[in-house]
């Protein structure tokens, strides 16, 4: 691929990291919060979902100019048992959101499984890099949040649900299950991209203000989001945001908001439940028979025009490939530097 | 609805739960185990879900006589913390969770949190019945199981997965949340419905044997399903498995047979969470939030032809209505009749 064709550039990982973090810290969030932020950022970057990579830093550090998010949060954690509520002072969602998969993994070693709800965080970019960071301490991971209303629930047609993701990881002897979806049928995003070429999407992703089926993309991306299969996400957005807001004191989605108002926070919830392998069996033995397993569904028969990837294969692949330098798209790499400049 | 031009017949519940439970103590199955095992099958039939109700007893029994299930299973349960594996004894997988359940509910009541993994079971009905014993005692609850191969992978066309169902459940002040779903994208149930009046399924049910895309009901009734939204489907497909048999032992679905294989036995897996709300807030806030969010979407706007219902709405309802009388299928009640006539 040529990047310059793609309106794309080069930029060495380490430059376009510390340009990160410096914004963050200028802003006055501590070294450490900055460079957990700045991570968690240039992972989901890494692994290819742009959505919640790099180009979000400037809407958080501008919240963070206006005090929408607290630049040194104050957290608490409240620990019963196996469980903990943590509240996240209103910080960035991927400081927050680490200080809780420690705990977590921490319980888990301790009780077998443990469980964290929090409350008062904020958009935390991609679910999946907590419940990697927890199964990379031979945890099976599930990681949920509340988000900013989109979605309906199923028949209805007012927004009162977020695309509420989830995040599942485990490992493998080579490899790491890792798992990470919107509820919704498909994201805004993807919509986008299918407008941008005037692509009919399927039926089932969106309805128009009217609560009408709708395949036009363009018309679709002026309407409303539709949960995936139906009845089946709005069950599973329903149980996400139990977890992530009722349980946590956190704002459902239909209480809260966008990140890009910029008139009040946002009250976010999150959950997270760690398990530890070795409470049930040797973490080896299970690492060694779940890649084996890995390995059938891979060598199984493809589909004409498809192939079989374990969750999180490509995303591990194109990680891989961006040690050293990360393909930022033009108008990305342009929000840091005019961050920078002021 | 007039239940004899449907071909239905209504029964006293007591009657036909008396009857159910005598064919299993007359095979061995001690008196509370049939009563658990008859009840989880009414319940399901109750809800509406007749596949999982009165018709899969005969089966049952069947396997028992054959010695592929344990009429009297030695369950042995290996606590760890707030985790517990289960070796079921290959007893009747209804006995054998509703262990499990309770199991569970007193690791959450103790540490906030517990789970249970269960192998050498056997296939347990519906999963929504287990998730709601669960969560009537004040906790939020996820049930899984592997199940019997005839899904596919995403990408491929060999039945490496079953129809992996996962349930979850918990209470508001009025109602209960149940949501109860395969993570495939339909049923063979279903689609076997739009076969018999020649309608078309939806893109993305199924495929035929050669991995093509198929809307025709019945070439799909040949054909192998598919995971629901095709990758998400997959990644909660692979997630139960992994609670459910690779924390367990048992067997994946790859190495799984139906429960009409007569020549082995299944050794099927589940999983259980159980989250003591009380350990986060106290219960009744959680109910009476819960509730007014169920209120707040019931009645939001509806679609044209829609009605919003939270899920387990339906089937609470239909349960309410079966307290004295349940209405049978004449050949669910012939089945019941043919195995006390022997």
């Amino acid at each position: 691929m040529d990047d310059r064709i793609q309106g794309r550039i080069q930029v060495p990982l380490s430059e376009i990291r510390e340009k990160m973090q410096n914004i963050l810290t200028a802003l006055g969030v501590p070294g450490e919060d900055a460079a957990i932020a700045a991570d968690a950022l240039l992972d989901a970057e890494r692994r290819g979902v742009e959505s919640h990579g790099v180009m979000r830093l400037s809407t958080y550090a501008d919240r963070i100019k206006l005090g929408l998010i607290e630049a040194k949060p104050e957290m608490k954690v409240y620990e019963n048992g196996a469980v903990a509520r943590l509240d996240g002072g209103n910080g960035l969602g991927m400081v927050v959101m680490a200080k809780a998969a420690r705990t977590g993994i921490d319980l888990a070693k301790r009780y077998g499984i443990g469980m964290v709800t929090v409350g008062n965080s904020n958009h935390f970019s991609a679910a999946g890099y907590y419940a990697e960071m927890i199964a990379k301490e031979g945890c099976i991971a599930i990681v949920t949040s509340s988000a900013a209303p989109s979605m309906a629930p199923h028949g209805g047609m007012d927004t009162l649900f977020g695309t509420d993701p989830i995040a599942i990881a485990f490992p493998g002897a080579e490899q790491m299950f890792y798992g990470d979806m919107a509820t919704s049928a498909s994201s805004r995003g993807k919509i986008r991209v299918y407008s941008k070429t005037g692509r009919e999407i399927p039926l089932g992703w969106a309805i128009d203000r009217e609560g009408n089926d709708i395949t036009d993309s363009v018309e679709a991306m002026k309407g409303i989001l539709l949960p995936m299969s139906g009845h089946k996400g709005f069950i599973l957005s329903m149980a996400i945001e139990a977890a992530s807001s009722l349980l946590s004191g956190a704002n459902l989605s239909c209480e809260s908001s966008t990140i890009f108002d910029y008139t009040r926070t946002t009250n976010t919830g999150h959950s997270l439940i760690a398990i530890d392998i070795a409470h049930f069996l040797p973490l080896e033995e299970f690492e060694e028979r779940a890649q084996q397993w890995f390995d059938r569904i891979k060598n199984s028969t493809p589909r004409p025009g498809y192939e079989i990837r374990i969750p999180g294969e490509q995303g591990d692949k194109r990680r891989k490939e961006s040690e050293e330098f990360i393909s930022l798209r033009r108008e990305t790499a342009e929000t840091i530097e005019n961050y920078i400049r002021g």
